[in-house]
């Protein structure tokens, strides 16, 4: 690691422009890392741009320097072009940056190393990765840059739960409170900003939660009709899944969701054995061992059926 | 600390037997620490005797060796009795107990200093405590040590998430971690264990939900036929005032619950200014700035309006 950071830090210092950019559907983990580094970056002299093609959701407008986060990359040449939590270039979004080299900082395992320089680490967040680009650099961790990368962290790691959360994920951790982050505070602002209709449609699936097999499979269906009586938007859907994970003895959480008339958007978690990104794929959708996804057309009925026919064989 | 765990080491190399004591109505902090401390002192040959007046809770049922604590205190003499998270002597439940000397660790800020060796520190959790006690030791922190105390530090912090986190949580948590801590299994084990009658109380509690005094209140009612429809037991109304308290702009959440008929038992969280112990002990309870309760008998409009009433002013 020290390694190719001695590169970051040598490419870094003979260059004058950076833009630093996130990727689509922007989470904690790349807004902070960016947010962070740009921080570090403008600290040793660097003129820098953060670019998010989706803008900042607004759990984290808190975060200092967020307004400064342009939605639209400027045609200016950079010297530098750096990437954070992208595992593909394409990830970015819009592409056509103009930049004489790409620093790629990223923490997936299916990382396409399309940079010049490729820091891709298998840990936690890749705010992780952007502490250490703080230490070599001799950069002070202030309360701003630990606050960002500290909500990296914990969005990347549900805080702390999430099996990459690793001893130095806790040694980082650490420092960044040491530094200023404050762990009731940031973990108030991104947990604990829920919204009213959030909670009426939580409430429903839950009511309309079926538990099968010997409870190893919860599954509950929000239907159209009840995203129009609570009003439900976008960000309320999050977290109901991990509801139905949390359920003593479930394996795999399911959850139909009607986007459409007759077409379900379809959501597994696994927190045992079986692999529901293979029951997505069959499906047609994709995703990880335990998080994956799905569109299926049909009546409720159908498509309930269809999915239980795949999952259930899998469970022991 | 050094002086005091010398003094701690001591006094246990000098000894034979010893009676380990977690507080009534345990949490996981005082029965981690508990495990944890006793599978180090047999390490370095002491007879040890765990106790836990009220047993050990099914959520913690996992940890090793918490099959092996008694409810019942011997009537024997102990060399020493040591009592884990416990404020004062009196917090063990029965103290008859039959010990030469006391030993007292606990983090409170309240401690009464009881024992006649007092490590008492205010900590996130008085598992960091007994990690510093095998560090000095000697004892190599083991798969079953860790795992009791990373479950004792979870369950006092909410899992990284109040405002005991510190530097030296983390610093613990990591070590305990390498040591064979199992984050996800961890937090998967303490937290995501719900019974299906709780969710059907939680989606009852959401749907009753009120908020006033611009979304600053958030209040919710379970009568007594919820419970009855419901079939819940006292573990499933755990929880339900960290969903209201989790909304966002709220800065008092209030669950009111029909124990008996005309009889609510009223529980209060604070996650702003508002010191909710004092509003809980005009009404005849108790309980911390952020966190209390109380029992109120009426008519559900009559109690409602008292509480609201007490409530609402505070409400800058």
């Amino acid at each position: 690691m020290k390694n190719i950071i001695g590169e970051i830090k040598k490419l870094v210092l003979s260059s004058k422009t950076a833009i630093i950019a996130s990727h689509i559907d922007p989470d904690g983990d790349t807004l902070g890392s960016m947010i962070g580094l740009a921080i570090i970056l403008k600290r040793v002299g660097l003129d820098c741009v953060m670019y998010s093609q989706d803008g900042v959701p607004n759990t984290y407008k808190f975060l200092s320097h967020s307004d400064e986060v342009v939605n639209k990359a400027p045609k200016t040449e950079f010297d530098l072009l750096i990437a954070v939590d992208s595992s593909d270039i394409s990830r970015i979004g819009e592409h056509k940056i103009n930049a004489k080299k790409i620093i790629n900082i990223d923490h997936h395992p299916d990382n396409t190393n399309f940079g010049d320089i490729n820091f891709v680490e298998l840990l936690s967040a890749v705010a992780e990765q952007i502490y250490h680009i703080a230490i070599e650099f001799g950069v002070k961790i202030d309360e701003e840059i630990a606050e960002a990368l500290y909500v990296s962290i914990i969005t990347d790691t549900g805080n702390f739960k999430y099996s990459n959360t690793l001893p130095s994920t806790f040694y980082v951790a650490g420092e960044l409170v040491n530094a200023g982050a404050n762990p009731f505070k940031l973990a108030n602002q991104v947990y604990e900003n829920q919204s009213v209709s959030s909670f009426k449609l939580l409430a429903k699936a839950l009511e309309s939660m079926e538990v099968v097999k010997n409870s190893k499979v919860a599954y509950s269906v929000i239907t159209h009709q009840m995203i129009v009586d609570v009003q439900a938007r976008g960000d309320d859907f999050v977290g109901i899944i991990d509801h139905l994970r949390s359920l003593k003895n479930v394996e795999v959480a399911v959850l139909f969701r009607e986007e459409e008339r007759e077409k379900y958007k379809i959501n597994f978690r696994s927190k045992g054995s079986v692999n529901v990104s293979k029951i997505a794929k069959e499906l047609g959708g994709g995703g990880h061992v335990k998080a994956s996804g799905c569109i299926v057309s049909g009546r409720l009925e159908e498509v309930k059926n269809k999915v239980l026919n795949l999952l259930l064989p899998e469970i022991k």
